[in-house]
């Protein structure tokens, strides 16, 4: 019988992807999601998964469930027999952090601590837990390896998820709970670049174009959201190993700066990209770009697609969903 | 009529010293405590408390509340209008912390957590934090000034100490809360030694006598917590002056070792102290202690009592209450 994984958050961007590729891979996805993100009125499996039934020509096992509700969780973790856990729930707006930080505090630890403590009770010992570049803080070298100090983060967005990285850690050496954390590196970043494209924004505002990189633009590590959901599943399958706590970075290894992005999305698209040159947001690094060696090294798992294949993905989504999902959807930010 | 001021953990070591000088700088303290660290059975007024009330001939308001009850909070709120918090509630023991890192993190962070919102709900917006030295990790320099960089704590303990300083921070950007942050250096690190001078133990266990300090062994911030309590009366009253988010390192700015330490008990108490050398701890720096300057400049606060007094003064308290208000004392720790 097919493995049931517990995917928290799996009703949003990388989450439905992964959905999607532990279904190809095997395992048998149980989903839960609180709708933080959905509009208004919206209380139905998302439209995300309905779309990965329809296109799968499978049901998705979902319910609708809040992280912070520690009883439904107790209840969840009853009826089923989870083998793993992937844990993508969260909020994630880093502006919103910075006006709202005690929700964020609330919301983000809460609900992993809420998550880790039933594991605990119920024995769940493997879990996938997606982070973000953002621990790194200001890279002191670069291409970021997994030994790069963490900290220094700007924002409470970016502390939850230090401050829940460290929990995690605390609790594997404690209760030798399996964990294997992921980096997920700018995987929505282009969502602006689209929305230009398309004609729902007028003008990209590109944040500073002064830093120390090859045209002044900051540059990232864009990557393939099938190629972040396939690293998770990777990660994933690495648990077996019995590897007690492990960080992987995932992303391509290569930076591309704002206005190489411009240039490769308007190829793809065949649209001209207005861009505005805005003064440097606070808390911005110049480059952060991953080293994933240590992940094809131990997790067999490498990024696939290149940059032209991403935005041409990008685009043919997004002209088929001018609005997105939802008006809050990854590609709407 | 007096300001009524918040002590959480006020029937704690610490606190139950700042309970004194708060009633002495003609304040109202409101206690709240969970008895987490009483016997078995107890759950009256705790012992510490009932002294205050015979020496100083008063009374003190009182109130059985854990932190992680929100409804009970929310209703000792309504029931009070705090001028101000002083939070100091909170699990401690460094070891404990390791074994047991989920509840760390669910006990100190939720609490912590659970105050700021009803603090924010109920416009109380004056907090003094009684924070650790463990958030400044391994010294980089010393002493250790407010500008030393945090984090790089070596158990879920002190990063929950570390956790909450940045929310609490966070809490201040966006909601103008005026917080002070306090430091408190080994204020109860001197318990075994008063407990070998006793009788109670055999003999000292001195953790590595190999750094590079003095005699070999750590050299640690000192302070009388009469001291301590008094600093946090002046970061207390400092908030009056609208002063933000701020952090005082509370310490007497000179560092003793282990051995002088010894040295400076066996005169106090006229008892030899057995010691023997053990291996060094993992987490363990050679030395720490503060650059208090900040706190004289700004709270006009400085310890006053030197090491001998601490020592004689620890040396009665420990010699009329042998085995100390309960088990879990922070003199029988």
């Amino acid at each position: 019988m097919a493995q049931k994984v517990l995917v928290t958050g799996g009703g949003g961007y990388i989450g439905s992807h992964c959905v999607v590729e532990l279904i190809e891979a095997g395992f048998c996805p149980v989903v839960i999601d609180n709708f933080s993100n959905a509009v208004q009125g919206e209380r139905d499996v998302p439209e995300s998964l309905q779309r990965i039934e329809k296109i799968l020509d499978t049901s998705i096992e979902f319910y609708e469930l809040d992280l912070l509700d520690r009883t439904g969780l107790e209840k969840l973790f009853k009826q089923h027999s989870f083998s793993a856990v992937m844990h993508f729930a969260g909020l994630k707006a880093v502006g919103e952090s910075v006006e709202q930080p005690l929700r964020y505090y609330r919301v983000n630890l809460t609900a992993t601590m809420n998550l880790l403590e039933v594991m605990q009770t119920h024995g769940v010992r493997n879990l996938v837990f997606s982070s973000s570049a953002t621990v790194y803080g200001d890279p002191q070298r670069l291409p970021i390896d997994e030994q790069h100090p963490v900290g220094g983060c700007t924002n409470p967005y970016g502390k939850t998820k230090y401050f829940i990285e460290e929990m995690i850690m605390d609790q594997c050496k404690a209760e030798k709970v399996l964990i294997v954390i992921d980096f997920t590196l700018c995987a929505v970043a282009l969502s602006s670049l689209t929305q230009v494209a398309i004609g729902r924004r007028k003008h990209l505002n590109v944040f500073g174009n002064d830093y120390d990189t090859i045209d002044g633009t900051g540059v990232r590590d864009y990557i393939h959201v099938v190629d972040l959901a396939k690293g998770h599943i990777a990660a994933l399958k690495k648990l077996k190993d019995n590897c007690g706590c492990k960080v992987y970075n995932l992303g391509t290894g290569t930076g591309y700066s704002v206005l190489q992005m411009v240039k490769a999305m308007e190829k793809a698209s065949g649209k001209e990209i207005m861009y505005l040159i805005a003064p440097r947001r606070g808390g911005d690094v110049a480059s952060c770009y991953a080293d994933p060696l240590l992940a094809e090294k131990e997790l067999g798992w490498k990024a696939d697609f290149d940059l032209e294949r991403m935005c041409e993905d990008l685009w043919r989504w997004q002209s088929k969903n001018p609005t997105g999902f939802t008006k809050n959807s990854p590609f709407s930010i």
